[in-house]
Order: C-alpha cells, then structure tokens, then sequence
C-alpha cells in the first residue's frame, strides 16, 4: 500500500505493508516496523519476530518504508541525483513521515481509533524506532529499539570498541582465527606490492574485477574487513540469509579455515579466501567475487552513504592491538571532504546529539533497548538500564537483532529470554494505553 | 550578540541576548527567553518576569531571537521574496535553533557546563517553550509557557470561545460597551454604501488614507475587530505600552465612550471613533489612523502571515450572538487560496497536531501553562491541570501574558500568586536537575 506524503507541495508515494489476519478489530494493538535503510519487504521478511507474537498481541503489523529507500523514492530515479533531491533525507523527516502514517491508519482503519501503537525496530530501524518514542510520545505507547547504537555518535563512546567486539567474536570461534586475519594485512601487503602479486591476489579471491595497483589492494583489505564485520553482524546460530544466505555460527565455520596464523603470506590468504568465499559464495552461485558489494542489494546503499554524510556520522577506529585489523585512526576531515566530493554537502557530527539528547535521555519512557553480545554495533548501544522504563535487554550469545527474527529451535536461551521480557513490556504499555482511555 | 546557525550548508546570524549580571557562575540556572514572531528587544523588554526573579534564583537570562523575525534573517532582505526563502521559517527549525544556542552557550561560557535551563515564553514563544521542553527535554529542565495557545488547531477546541471572550471583557467593562460594538458593524455597513458615507467615515475615523468602495469598509471593520481583540489582550490593570501605550484597565477607557449602544449611526460611530482613538493615539502624536497597522512594528507580519499560512493555522469564527463581532464562519479554503496567491503555499491543517500532540501530551513534564482569563487566547490555552507535571495556572484578572510583565504595585492577587507559584516549580526543576549530577 502507498501513502501520498507531503514534500513542499508535492507528494510522493510512500510504501507500507499490513498484516491484519491476527488483529482485534476493536482497537487491537498496532506494531508498527520503522523501516531503515533499505527495501521494506526485506526487513517484512527478516522481522519474524512481530510475525510470532501477532497472535498473541492480537496485533495489527505495519512495516513502513524509509523515504528514498525501496520504493518510497521522492522524486524518482532523480532522488539521488544530487544534494537538492537528497536534501530531504534526514531521520527528522523520516519520522514525521511515520507519524503522519500510523495517523492517517488509525483515522482511516475502521477499529484502529484508540489501538495503542508500538514502534519496533532494528539496527537504524531501532535508532528510529527509539526516536520515534522520544519525539512523538502522542503517536506511538512505546519502542523495541533492537541493536540500535544511538550512542555510536560524536564521543559517547570509544570508536574502538566496535572492531574489538568483531575480533572476539572470531577469537573466541576458532584457535589462530584472528591472529590469521590480523596477519593477512601484511601479507596483501606485500603481495600488492608487485604486479604479479596483484595478479595472484585477483586470481586467488576470484575477483571479478582484477587489482590493478595499491588503492585497489586498499579496497580489497576494506572489502574483507567489512567482510569480517557482516560476519560479526550476522554470527546466528542457525542457518540463515540476512545479508548473505549462511550457515548456523558462519563465524566458527569460517574460523576452520583460519587456523593458523603462521602461515607463508600466500598460503595464509589461500585461506581468507576459503573464508570470504564461504560468505559471499556458501550457495556455489557465485562465478566471481565482487569487491564493491558486500551485502544484500535490498540495502540501499547510496541513500545511506549521504545520511553517514549528513547526520549518521558514526565515529569507529582501529589499532590492530585490541582488534585484528589494519590501524586506522578516525578521521572525521577525510570524511568530510569526501561527503563534499561525493554529494557537496558536510556532516555535522553532534547534530544527532543535539537533536535526540545523546546520553541525556532519562525524561523518556517506555523504550526498550535490545543488544546482543556478538553484535559490534552493542559498542554504541543502551546496554544498562536507564530508568524504569528505559530497559536494557542484553543477549549474550546473539548477533545483530537476533532478538527480531523468527523462533527458531536453536536460538539460545538468552533470546527466548529477551523475547519473553519484550513481550511482557509491550503488554504492558497495550494495557496502560486502554486503560487510560 | 550573535551565533552563526547552520542553514543547508550556509550560516546566518541569529541574533540573542544574555544578562548575567546576577547569574551564579558555578552552574546557576539559565532562563532561557524563546523568541516569537518578532524583534527579540522588544520581548526582552516586555519580559520584566525575567529581570525580576534573575536575582533571586541567581539566573542568567538569555533571549534568543526566532529566525525570520528581527535581525536575524537568514536571506537578509532576500528573506521574504518568495517561498523559497521562507521554506526554512517552521517552528521545528525556530526549536532546533534554540537547542543549538542552548548547547553553544552551556559549552563556551566558563561555569555554564551544567546550568540547568529553563524556556521562558509567551504566546506563539509561549508555544515554543512548551514544544521545546515536549521536544527536546535533554535541552531544558522545564518551560514556562505563559498565554500559549497550544490547543487552538484544528478541532481542538470551539472556534468562537476566543472572540467571546473579547465580547466578555467589553461586557464587564462598561453598560452598552459591547453592544455598541455590535450594532457599529450595521451602522459602517449603512455609511459605507454611499460615497458621502465613505467620506464620512473617513473623515470621522480621521484615517490616513481614505476609504473608497466597499472592500476598504472591510478593511475598516476589519481593522476596528483587530483593535478590539489587542485591547483585550493588553487589558492590564496598569498604564502600559505593549502593543499600543495605554492606560490602566484600557477598555474600562474604552467603554467609557461606549455607553449607549441605541444612538443614530453616525452618533455610535462617532463614538466607536474615540474609542479606537485612545487605543491608536493615547500619546496624542499621530496626525491620523492607519488602517493597515493595529499593533507595534516590532512585531514581524510578514514572517506571521506566511507562519499562519503554512503551520499555524489557528481556526477562529464569530456568529454574533455569543459575540459582539460580525458572523464570520471559520473558512479554511478561503485561506488556503489566499496563502496560494501571497506566497504559493497552502496551510496544513493538522500538521501541528501531528508534530506536537494535540491535547495527547500527557507523557511530558515539567511545563506550566499560565492563561489570563480575560485573554482571548485562552480560548486554546492549557487551563486545567494535565498531569502532576504539567500544570495550568489561571489568572482570573489577567489579560495576554500578564505574569511575564515586570511587578507592578498594581497586579491583582491573582498574578501574583500565578508567578510565586511558577518560581517555585522553577526552583523545584532547579534543584532536581543539580541533584542529578
């Protein structure tokens, strides 16, 4: 379904999905997906957790798209043309964009008058979904922020501890894990040094494009870290397809490759290679490896490049000694030339603070905040209760929003724990909400 | 003083002012004056409140101007060429402005670190002191929003109560006085049918410019309507000069001509004269009265009409029996095509609503909303107690804002009670805020 919205006087299309089939017609509860960035029928069928408790709650889903992602464009295929069209990107809009739409339900729906609204979210969708609860408190009862690293902004938080959580993640999946890919580095390196080396790199990772010099050395070295990363992200324990289709704990499997970290420098990245290619290529499709890509496309890539541009500056470093990649201070100038390269615009790093209170959050209410312990975006998460009603939920053994997706026979207990808490929350704040009318 | 604001990837100077003459170093409070649709000096010197409690809770003042209005364009004289200059003049950007002036002051003033702020407004900056503490409440502690009309948007309350009390105010103030009123409107209707009426009123009503067909007669009745609704609203029981310099209890004056509502057309209007003549020329200075001006030049039109024209659209109607004004139902089309023509914009009705709660704001804190019963704007004000937190303070003999004004050895019981009640939940929000750190 399409909601008109307002941009100056025009309007665009924004897409909504809706549930209904378990919803109590008499004002039943709204759980309502603040869709992030990226195709909304992707986070649709990676939420399986507002699909499990829909019956219980007797619930409505909404899953709402993000403006300018999926198909919720702007202006079309100019959207991303440049700053003029990009110009009205921002999660402010966004929210707005939310608010206007769980109204124009309630007032459209017949039996959704009074129904009391839950925002859920995940990673930025949680960040919104937090958001969304602070600044419009009249709109929706409460939030699952689920991984949602609110606080990985301007100085909260150290940016380190992002890429140490990554690293112990494989330190603890396999001996030698992350000392082999600690000393990969070097050893591309010193490959890249030489032409013949960038030819035996291209061929060795299958590259679908061959390396032709250093800076393209450097992109495959960001390629696998980022690889690393999304491994990190989605470390569950079972078979999965969130960014890439995976088997259960793809972190340990990988980890079989990596056993030994005194390798000779190619023997060593024969077996990165083993790993990545389990990541990008577990279903045997794959004909080649391609650097620039390193998830799923239903992300969408270039709306959320210009929101790390504009407010979404999210500070993270290395220094190879507490993690296992190449050290890398952060560099909030070198970002900012390049967002004025790419799109002519700068971020402005304490914006969000300054907008969504930073650590001073404590007049909120009605907010949980998930993490799990595998998840390097816990670095910059609420991981301590806040208040009352501003709950912290730790999943020791989950990865990135592990609480949202399905029931599955291996979730850890942890999760099924979590789960449990969030949906005696929520039945909480359902029932406060009917009473109060 | 002045704080270069981020607009698009451009600066403008918003202007503020500071007194900190009786401000604690080590973290006193901060008063924080949130501008409304004018020049900021003239609200710092109509906010006597202020200046009068500085001492005692050993607070720094601060007045920040709305963008738009003053000095502080963000186009210079460009700012009000079309819409697309005005297309930054919101609410939400006036809000977020104040949040950054917040933060930079508590950031560059040695001892400001950890001052608890306070927004302090009246009318539309009443508005804005509430919405800054519901919107950003990381930023302020709490907010005193005095005669703030949050609620007259779209259905929220009754069109007509805000001309009815104007009526009410006249009916208190003088036999005949609000009949008088109200049989004017036949008599102008009579005269302005012939050009020798015209004339006559003209030269009766001493304008400026004369009146030549029937739309000028509008503008006339129009201008009269306008007069008596600022009357109603500087109604203060002491000589002042906010809009206009009037004396003591000005439609005590007023009605003083008004007394006999059955005289001749041209004998009612010739009192219906004097009494807009001591609202327009109490100092005996102007040579003649301009129709097109009822109220001080400090306030900023253009930037209202255009606000009125986009967020505030703020519903009021009169049908002549609860009132004493013409019938004149509330038609939301006419202005849209208005603001169409002025500025190629039209108003969005329940766009307020959406943004700040309407009448579900219950999950807030700490706001007073203060309202002079004979003010009219009342009419959309918070008079009833929300919550423990969020507190309606009335004050039966007072008219707009009147608790913001300086202490006058005339203020009624009733205001001063209102502001001994207001310090002290400032000093609760205080002390509650320093036990925090």
């Amino acid at each position: 379904m399409y909601l008109e919205c307002l941009m100056l006087n025009r309007t665009f299309k924004q897409r909504y999905l809706v549930a209904d089939q378990y919803w109590k017609k008499d004002n039943g509860p709204i759980l309502f997906y603040t869709g992030n960035e990226g195709d909304i029928t992707w986070f649709c069928n990676n939420t399986g957790f507002m699909w499990d408790v829909a019956e219980e709650l007797e619930a409505m889903l909404v899953f709402a798209e993000h403006r300018y992602y999926g198909e919720s464009l702007p202006f079309g295929n100019e959207s991303f043309s440049d700053s003029k069209h990009l110009n009205y990107l921002t999660s402010e809009q966004a929210l707005a964009d939310f608010a206007v739409l769980v109204e124009y339900l309630k007032s459209s729906i017949a039996g959704a008058r009074h129904s009391p609204v839950i925002a859920i979210g995940g990673s930025y969708g949680g960040m919104l979904a937090a958001w969304f609860r602070m600044k419009y408190p009249h709109v929706v009862v409460g939030a699952l922020a689920a991984s949602a690293p609110i606080w990985q902004f301007n100085d909260l938080v150290p940016c380190g501890t992002f890429f140490s959580i990554v690293t112990n993640d494989f330190k603890k999946s396999g001996t030698g894990c992350s000392e082999s890919i600690r000393n990969s580095w070097n050893a591309i390196n010193h490959l890249s040094s030489t032409d013949a080396g960038l030819q035996w790199l291209s061929n060795t990772f299958h590259l679908c494009s061959p390396l032709k010099n250093l800076q393209d050395a450097a992109v495959l070295k960001n390629w696998l870290s980022e690889t690393w990363v999304n491994l990190a992200m989605v470390n569950y324990p079972y078979k999965a397809d969130f960014l890439q289709p995976l088997p259960a704990w793809p972190i340990q499997e990988v980890c079989k490759f990596l056993k030994d970290p005194s390798l000779s420098d190619k023997a060593l990245l024969q077996n990165v290679f083993r790993a990545v290619n389990l990541y990008y290529n577990y279903t045997g499709e794959a004909s080649c490896l391609d650097v620039s890509q390193t998830a799923t496309k239903s992300l969408g890539e270039m709306g959320w490049y210009y929101q790390t541009c504009t407010e979404m500056v999210m500070p993270l470093c290395t220094d190879g000694v507490h993690d296992m990649f190449e050290p890398q201070k952060w560099d909030f100038d070198a970002l900012s030339e390049e967002c004025q390269r790419m799109w002519g615009v700068r971020p402005r790093l304490s914006w969000i603070l300054s907008m969504y209170g930073g650590k001073n959050i404590n007049s909120h209410s009605n907010i949980i905040f998930s993490n799990g312990g595998l998840d390097p975006w816990s670095a910059g998460g609420v991981t301590q209760n806040i208040t009352n009603s501003l709950v912290a939920v730790v999943i020791p053994d989950g990865a990135h929003h592990l609480d949202l997706r399905s029931r599955n026979p291996l979730d850890p207990k942890s999760v099924q724990q979590a789960r449990a808490l969030e949906i005696c929350l929520m039945k909480q704040w359902i029932e406060t909400a009917r009473h109060s009318h």
